[in-house]
């Protein structure tokens, strides 16, 4: 295709998300049109992708971090003949495919965009995947828009890249200088995301992003150093091409005001198709080995004492050797997350993120995108920075598995900015997730397995300091499970509790067996989904239950609890511990006292319960 | 003080981290270590502030964003007398303000730190009440480390410090090359941080972190230009001084092996006493003015329409005519939140914080900590983005006010990317937040103005499309209260809904009066603290409630209302409407019908609860 066609296909991107943002009278033309002739170029002469074969392994990607252009991104797949014309216009209605922004139920999008900053960091780890574990030759392109460059996740990225060297990567930046507001800081002061992005070791390239001789030419120097991540800054107009919108304010997210007058000016609708370049080479073989058999998972001897963090360490070592697919990231934490026992076994497996827990997260969806299964650790604490990574992560479809560790109070002296105590709560609003807080190093073993490999966004809690070993090692411990570690047909109250609690619980069993209380204890380890069978039956036996967590009490194990029997019939009384204070520094045992969840606040309240 | 007392004061500063490190058996002084003759500096010739009157507005403000070098901020107290040696020595213990990570229970402290990556854009709010609001020359100095560069909020925060010309902001950067887990990404190559942070229009001094000379001189450099925020990157040695430890891995976060050994090293225990110099010229009159009296806040007719977004948009525009000491920040979607009307009428008192929501937060923090009254807004959504820095300002202790607009499916057409759906879980295990969630344009006036000095961390949810005025201008809205907007004593059924699902539950209780079934609706607009002793009357009367929210089932409305009438004794059946399914691109009303929490949905669950 000459220049002169491609000028014609960028107009016909143009006209095609103009077309579908009218149909819908809604999305974003405007944004669309700005960077319609980088995509024109990218998919004509650059991308090598086989868009009947989404998952063939040598493919490239193409990543809009900059989600809320999705007409341009679906006037592509028409382009290329992956859509029709009708499904076009379907954009943004019940049931089509084409959401406002991109998600995965497209099968050739990787991961959901739209909130912004989260594509970069991720396509750097769908590069990390092509260059250190696939070891495939495909490149990833990702669209980025100038607003997005004030997230700090960009910067995360641009370190990163930089850093690992990922030649793979090449973020194209359509510097359209209107951001939803107005104008952005820095306008088309290229210069400045230049000095900026080159700092963080990119090969750095400014461009009018419509000129076509100048964007092919940046195109083919992106793959030239196999070493050096690639920016290319690309002076746009937003809304290009239509003068009722080009470059003007208050255009943002909005169809076009006269939908026909703007096709018109634009040369009106074309049907030119793209043929994209195929990916390179022989189709590799299946990249994953056979497996060596079921991991060779520790075991602790019941009543030894190891930290619930480091069983999951030894777990993950262990996994390490049965599941090549395995990959570990960590936040600079390792020796405290204990992914260090991985990180020095596998080190060819380990991504050191450093302290940059949105890079991290995006990291692990990268991996997660390329079939890989990653677990990604930090402080529970922590997680909370990349809580929106992890919400889109959800929405993506991917499967990744995370652990927090120093949960809740019982961490001890550190103190409430090191404590995750809102974790349990956030994590259990995520959609289709799995919270999983072991007591004891077996179970954090077991469930450590269960998650890989187990759909959606797993969370695994665990916990700083050594706690007694309750289970054989030969329990299993099912995702939705529950294991009633105490129990008779007398029992007048049930506790249940999870990590941590549950050994004060069974010390608070065992004063209220003092004072006559058969009391039952259940050990909810998984608190998403939880065992509503088996609580239910307790509440149905004890018709009191004493709920108790190292967490708040918004969110956590209690409403999780309470959400399963509330309607129980007869009906059960209810009391939940949790942290309501602000801890500060104390040790482990004082904390559990200081917050009301240790043993002897346990058999309060469970006294209290039974004397009414 | 001479250099050679410097020295000696640098020594003492090492001496008094590692005895306090030592008696905790557990802290962070070999990270205090490497900045004792940064420090030693400052405190000696530079800080302008008075130890005695921490709430004299003209003192210059030390911030450890590397919050773990407590001790070294603990022995400058010390130093500088405002605590004694017992005080010291009683680190870390149970009942001590000497936290593991300072916080504001130490008059001296400005907010917790402790989550790297928080002090530095904090610092810059501080810097920017300094400079546009409060109008005084004091001076922000904020203690960085060098693994927390790795955070994208750094970048945030050099990004708009740079910007925002903020010459009253002084980075200290402790580049002691070492970080938890070993080293850090750049290690001793100080050019490397250089360049990064030169590019964001800083001015950049490196220098030898233990040169007493160059340390000061650095300091002197970083008053000069009013205009442009100074980085002094220091080299220096972790665990400077004592060769058990000095720049060696595996040092980080462990008291010394042998203390008496180390300090004996240091050359012995000393008593020297700063005087540290007074804050400059006289001090200010009350910086606000008096109040103009109360706000003349907007009002709708009941029955008109109005987007709950646009009220609190309106509202705050009235708040900032009364109000001097509000200031609203955004993170450049003042058109969606309508944070656009005050900044339009109040442009010198909106912070633009562009796509940020981290600086964005940590600028209201540092708002709220010279005692001004920030709204923060963004999209419910992106809120997540900064959930972090929401968690460490509520252990900060500060007043916030937070709005989240385009929650819920409701928002339509633009995706899943854009709901807040995870919001209110989130927000409610914030210790001591306040979490609002108004219905109608009335409503949202009256708890828009609620919030401004309300005590914590506020949370206003607001509505995209515009709904139904209920209310009439005069009502009133407590916070903790809640409206039976329909009910009679022959009520079969409550429904318990908030924002976009009162106008659905009100659609639905005329479908059940159809049916003969007398309905309560109740609008919990206040979801944190929620009115239980309503919703326990109604439990009462009733028997039977359904919960319905635009939010995933965990840790919301559905949740709260259970903790509120679990233990209800006649007990209550209850049944929870929330949003189960990944939603997609549709319209409002396909939205909610698609997630089931319609007018439809609710009357049949109802209808369910009542004929059983």
């Amino acid at each position: 295709m000459d220049n002169a066609m491609l000028a014609e296909l960028g107009r016909q991107l143009r006209v095609d998300a103009v077309r579908a943002a009218g149909a819908a009278s809604s999305g974003h033309p405007t944004s669309s049109m700005s960077a319609a002739d980088l995509m024109a170029v990218l998919i004509t002469r650059h991308l090598r992708y086989d868009f009947t074969r989404p998952d063939d392994p040598r493919g490239d990607h193409l990543i809009f971090s900059k989600g809320h252009a999705s007409p341009l991104l679906y006037a592509i797949y028409k382009a290329v003949g992956a859509i029709d014309d009708d499904e076009l216009l379907g954009f943004r209605t019940d049931g089509s495919r084409l959401e406002g922004h991109p998600t995965p139920r497209l099968p050739w999008v990787d991961v959901a965009t739209g909130s912004l900053g989260q594509g970069l960091p991720i396509g750097a780890g769908v590069a990390t995947a092509g260059r250190r574990f696939d070891r495939l030759p495909y490149h990833v392109w990702v669209l980025c828009g100038d607003s997005e460059l004030a997230e700090g996740s960009m910067w995360e990225a641009f370190e990163y890249a930089g850093h690992e060297r990922l030649g793979n990567l090449t973020a194209i930046v359509d510097v359209n200088r209107l951001g939803q507001r107005g104008p952005t800081r820095h306008g088309w002061n290229l210069g400045a995301y230049a000095r900026r992005i080159a700092a963080f070791g990119w090969d750095v390239v400014e461009i009018d992003g419509h000129d076509l001789a100048a964007i092919d030419k940046a195109y083919a120097h992106a793959s030239t150093d196999p070493m050096r991540p690639v920016a290319i800054l690309a002076r746009t107009s937003k809304g290009r091409g239509v003068a009722a919108v080009e470059d003007i304010e208050g255009k943002h997210g909005k169809a076009l005001p006269d939908v026909d007058e703007a096709v018109a000016e634009l040369g009106g609708r074309r049907d030119l198709r793209v043929r994209v370049r195929e990916p390179a080479g022989e189709p590799p073989p299946p990249p994953r080995g056979a497996r060596p058999g079921p991991p060779r998972l520790p075991s602790y001897e019941p009543r030894s004492s190891i930290a619930t963090r480091t069983a999951f360490g030894e777990a993950l070592l262990a996994l390490g050797a049965a599941r090549p697919e395995v990959i570990v990231l960590d936040g600079e934490v390792s020796d405290s997350t204990r992914t260090g026992l991985f990180a020095k076994e596998y080190p060819d497996r380990f991504v050191e993120c450093y302290i940059a827990e949105q890079q991290m997260i995006a990291a692990a969806v990268g991996l997660a995108v390329r079939g890989w299964t990653p677990y990604a650790a930090t402080f529970a604490a922590f997680l909370s920075r990349a809580y929106d990574f992890i919400r889109m992560a959800s929405i993506s479809g991917v499967d990744l598995n995370l652990a927090g560790s120093h949960a809740g109070v019982s961490i001890g002296q550190d103190g409430p900015s090191q404590m995750g105590l809102e974790d349990i709560a956030a994590l259990r609003a995520i959609h289709g997730s799995t919270v999983l807080y072991p007591c004891d190093g077996n179970s954090a073993v077991a469930l450590t397995a269960a998650m890989a490999g187990h759909p959606g966004i797993s969370y695994l809690r665990t916990t700083r300091d050594d706690t007694e070993v309750l289970y054989a090692a030969e329990e299993t411990f099912e995702i939705g499970g529950s294991k009633t570690v105490r129990g008779s047909p007398d029992d007048e109250v049930t506790i249940v509790a999870a990590g941590i609690t549950v050994h004060e619980a069974l010390r608070a069993a065992d004063k209220l067996m003092g004072d006559g209380i058969a009391t039952r204890v259940i050990d909810a380890y998984s608190i998403k989904p939880i065992d509503a069978d088996t609580l239910r039956v307790a509440a149905a036996a004890t018709g009191r239950i004493v709920t108790v967590e190292d967490h708040r009490p918004e969110g956590g194990l209690g409403e999780a609890v309470q959400s399963a029997v509330c309607d129980a019939d007869p009906p059960v009384r209810i009391a939940r511990l949790a942290v309501h204070t602000m801890p500060a520094s104390a040790t482990r045992d004082q904390q559990l006292r200081n917050a009301g969840i240790d043993a002897d606040a346990i058999a309060a309240s469970a006294r209290r319960l039974t004397s009414t």
